[in-house]
């Protein structure tokens, strides 16, 4: 069995590009540099074998997603992508799953010219935690709460897809053959809305990326805002391979609302800002979609034709005993 | 069962102190700032329950034990410690053993300044992933490469306490009773060497901290800076305590050479530096022992009474085969 340190040289030693990375891989530590004007923004997410992901789940899909959901969290907070440190923790040495994996996790690396900069490999049950940084203008970071009453809330992409495809894979709900593949891709290897986030600097009042469910995160948002939100079910998009598989709204809406990991972006633009907004994400052909707006009253409510929804579920909560 | 959301708000929204953390735990990123002339210094280690500590290891040990060996690494790179993310799988929710495990680590945390700015609560086999954060003024880290013909080798604190304490917990080795407190403790507990660290960017060419054993470790800095040493074994500093229950060399030279998890510093000194760099050691009371010299052929020799020993073992290395 090769060694630690042969693990890390053969499989995760990748291109070293950056200019700010003084010392990468290879030491007690990484020396880094962040640029004059700018805060570090840092987050870290774990994903668990047999808990975030099936276990018969491809290592290309695995090491995609680590990566995506770490992006993600950059992509909320309006930051660039710059450096990640990997855990890694193998419960044995399987050559060409490492293969797969370093591979699928340096294609995503290098879409974001991010630069992997550290970390470590153990022994023991399949788990991978990732900390990732990025860059803002200083005082420029979307937060959740800087909210305001009358803000449009918006939310990116189609919500409800990933949800609908674990719902499936769990055996819970029968696929047309046809959508499994697109659905299976937005649960596998969600697309960060990193380029959004950017924009949203200069447009967002607050923002957030939804992993735990659309009603999970906004209720986030309105809590650290401490302020309220109607949203319109009929307004949230859905894609049309979702709306061809879930016809009853007594599915639909717990998979929208509270299905999680779709990684698409919710956040608020103040009403002056909201056309100006809208022009620019249309010309940069961004799908973005009004779901509702920002009152005073607290709480969550999501209306279907006129009625209001009974958001029973908190969203996903990994010890949620639900 | 608390969710997520209630397990970091419970025990890990510790104290909020730092006035460089813009933004801590609660959104989807911490925001912080890298004073100005400064560099980032990043490191991230893992310790798997089982691997790295025994499974009835306390969960203060734990908690503490995480934190150190990435403090060790800051130590290393001649860093001053800022702030960590923590990613913990818990196998379930054991409130009391929490208290312990965040109570001991914000400890730790407030003895170095050091604050907790993000992380990850996940369900799962218990693993700890910790992720760290220093500053060194820029272009002064402390590097493995940069050792020079003739250097001075050092190590600080005493060596092969750590090993000695891990055999005897495993059942292969019956300690003095009156020695197991100390020895456990250098185990579970090892300090971080900071302070010397910080000392070091005035002094030393390159610096290690000795996790996988010394052997091993100054192994690295041979290897980065394409030079050899030769160590004398019997300049090793020992505690009383490892002196007390090993009198064998046979046993003595494998826990010294590869036992690792000490966590002291290994370097090296510019010859022309070494008495002004005692003397400042000696009134600041850090204990460390030139053990031997730099040499331009490659590898690494270490004597024992004139005659070279045989240094089989690499170090603990997690996926050895040995």
């Amino acid at each position: 069995m090769p060694s630690e340190f042969d693990i890390i040289r053969q499989y995760f030693m990748l291109e070293n590009s950056r200019d700010d990375v003084s010392v990468g891989i290879g030491d007690d530590a990484a020396v880094l540099s962040v640029p004059a004007g700018y805060q570090l923004v840092q987050s870290m997410d774990t994903l668990v074998a047999g808990v975030h992901f099936p276990l018969e789940t491809s290592a290309g899909d695995i090491a995609y997603k680590s990566l995506a959901v770490n992006l993600s969290d950059m992509a909320a907070m309006g930051a660039t992508p710059a450096w990640f440190t990997l855990a890694i923790t193998l419960p044995d040495d399987d050559s060409e799953w490492l293969q797969s994996f370093s591979k699928s996790l340096a294609a995503l690396a290098q879409k974001y010219n991010l630069q992997l900069v550290g970390g470590d490999t153990t022994h023991g049950p399949l788990c991978i935690s990732i900390c990732i940084n990025g860059f803002i203008p200083t005082g420029t970071a979307l937060l959740r709460k800087n909210a305001n009453v009358k803000d449009k809330v918006y939310v990116s992409g189609t919500i409800g897809d990933a949800a609908l495809a674990l719902v499936a894979w769990q055996g819970q709900y029968l696929l047309r053959n046809d959508t499994t593949y697109y659905l299976n891709k937005k649960l596998n290897r969600p697309e960060p809305q990193v380029e959004l986030g950017l924009l949203l600097r200069d447009y967002a009042s607050a923002c957030i990326d939804i992993s735990d469910g659309l009603a999970a995160d906004l209720g986030h948002i309105l809590q650290e805002s401490k302020l309220g939100a109607t949203i319109y079910f009929e307004k949230i998009p859905l894609s049309n391979e979702f709306k061809l598989n879930v016809i009853d709204d007594n599915l639909a809406i717990p998979l929208v609302l509270s299905g999680g990991d779709d990684y698409q972006l919710c956040f608020t633009v103040r009403a002056e800002k909201q056309s100006v907004f809208e022009k620019i994400v249309n010309e940069k052909n961004i799908k973005v979609e009004c779901i509702g707006e920002i009152e005073s009253v607290k709480g969550l409510r999501c209306l279907l034709d006129n009625v209001e929804i009974d958001i029973h579920e908190a969203g996903y909560q990994h010890f949620s005993s639900d």
